[in-house]
């Protein structure tokens, strides 16, 4: 097999580390092209298990360290997987939106949190970085293996297909307070991005609320902020 | 002024980048030891703001471009100051207590939220990361010069201190749900390490609570567990 350093417009990405490639196998396996597993990697149980799903399913097994030293820079990681991406359409229900979210990390958590709290659709307005960057993935710890991501072109066109579901973007100087609103489901949770925020003309397309907070900080950090989100709207509901 | 590659044993540590500088100007002057511009350095505003409250408090300023080369290994950075480290004392009242954190950047992250719920006192648990690393520093945002943190051998000690503060240890298996428990004020929120979180030894020195959340996640993210926490805790109570 063979792997390449990872650009955005390839057809394939990779997950990285055997938490992550075993999310994939066990939730999307129709995704995973190949397993490489490092000469190094010693869990034997862990390889066993893998070996057992790839036979099962058809996956390419191989050994190799240098695909590792092309991947993954600098964190020690001793399994890889190659994996398809594909577009994929979100469903009715809760949904968490985020507008130009610029940092594959903070992707991965959010997408974590999210299947914390059962909502398994995200809506990305564009542009936004990479959501298929093996960083976002490796973030997600996995999750990403289980959640529906759908690229709009522009915020109108996600409300225009789901102008069914009630509207909160998240704004700091939002109009009522998250813990003393009332989250009607389907919600759609609205965060903007991480140094900007939402633009103003996004407090009217819903109910702007705002995590009550000290003016000593300038903001909470955009995955905390959306899982705040997330646990009071769908465990204080 | 002369720099050097940061190390834990070291009697300073560095604030990178012009948000972090200003916040210990403007909060904690006197542990300034002096500031850093960086010769490619072009927001005037700042220069001219950061100059002032230098010269009014007899604080050393600089411009150089090596010392960014020697500390801030790839960041965009063009301002950093020289912060004296002291070992600081926390105060009766709401507590975050951390068990043996071990990330850097996840700390920064908790640094942050504390101060934007209002708590102001974190106590840490050794072993754990270096609080003083810039890269914990950086992830504050700066909010580390507002915030007290003292460390303790074990948490035997902390408890000892504290012993009329109400207990909360975050477990996975805690007996009551975060959002069906009131937590009673001065509160003590205690988690665990990224890795292992809280061993079953503490569910006996308070009400061990969990975040309601899907099995089909291990965990949520330790900065995000902390930030429900602090939430749920300050304006839901």
């Amino acid at each position: 097999m063979k792997v390449y350093r990872y650009k955005k417009e390839d057809e394939y990405t990779y997950a990285l580390g055997a938490t992550v490639v075993m999310e994939y196998l066990l939730n999307n396996p129709s995704l995973v092209q190949g397993v490489i597993f490092h000469p190094d990697f010693t869990s034997i149980e862990t390889i066993k298990h893998i070996e057992e799903i790839c036979t099962a399913k058809g996956i390419e097994l191989d050994t190799q360290a240098k695909p590792f030293n092309i991947v993954s820079s600098k964190e020690n990681c001793f399994c890889m997987a190659i994996i398809r991406k594909v577009n994929e359409t979100i469903l009715d229900g809760n949904h968490v939106v985020l507008v130009n979210p610029s940092n594959a990390g903070n992707l991965g958590t959010i997408i974590r949190s999210c299947i914390g709290f059962g909502v398994e659709d995200i809506a990305i307005i564009l542009p936004a970085v990479d959501l298929f960057d093996p960083k976002t993935i490796r973030a997600s710890m996995g999750a990403k293996a289980k959640i529906r991501i759908e690229l709009f072109e522009n915020f109108q066109e996600y409300e225009k297909r789901f102008h069914k579901n009630n509207m909160y973007p998240f704004m700091l100087d939002g109009s009522k307070k998250l813990h003393e609103t009332k989250i009607e489901k389907p919600f759609s949770l609205i965060l903007g991005n991480e140094a900007t925020g939402l633009a103003k003309e996004f407090a009217v397309v819903g109910q702007p609320v705002r995590i009550d907070q000290s003016d000593k900080i300038d903001s909470l950090n955009l995955p905390i902020a959306t899982s705040i989100g997330l646990f009071y709207s769908t465990t204080m509901n």
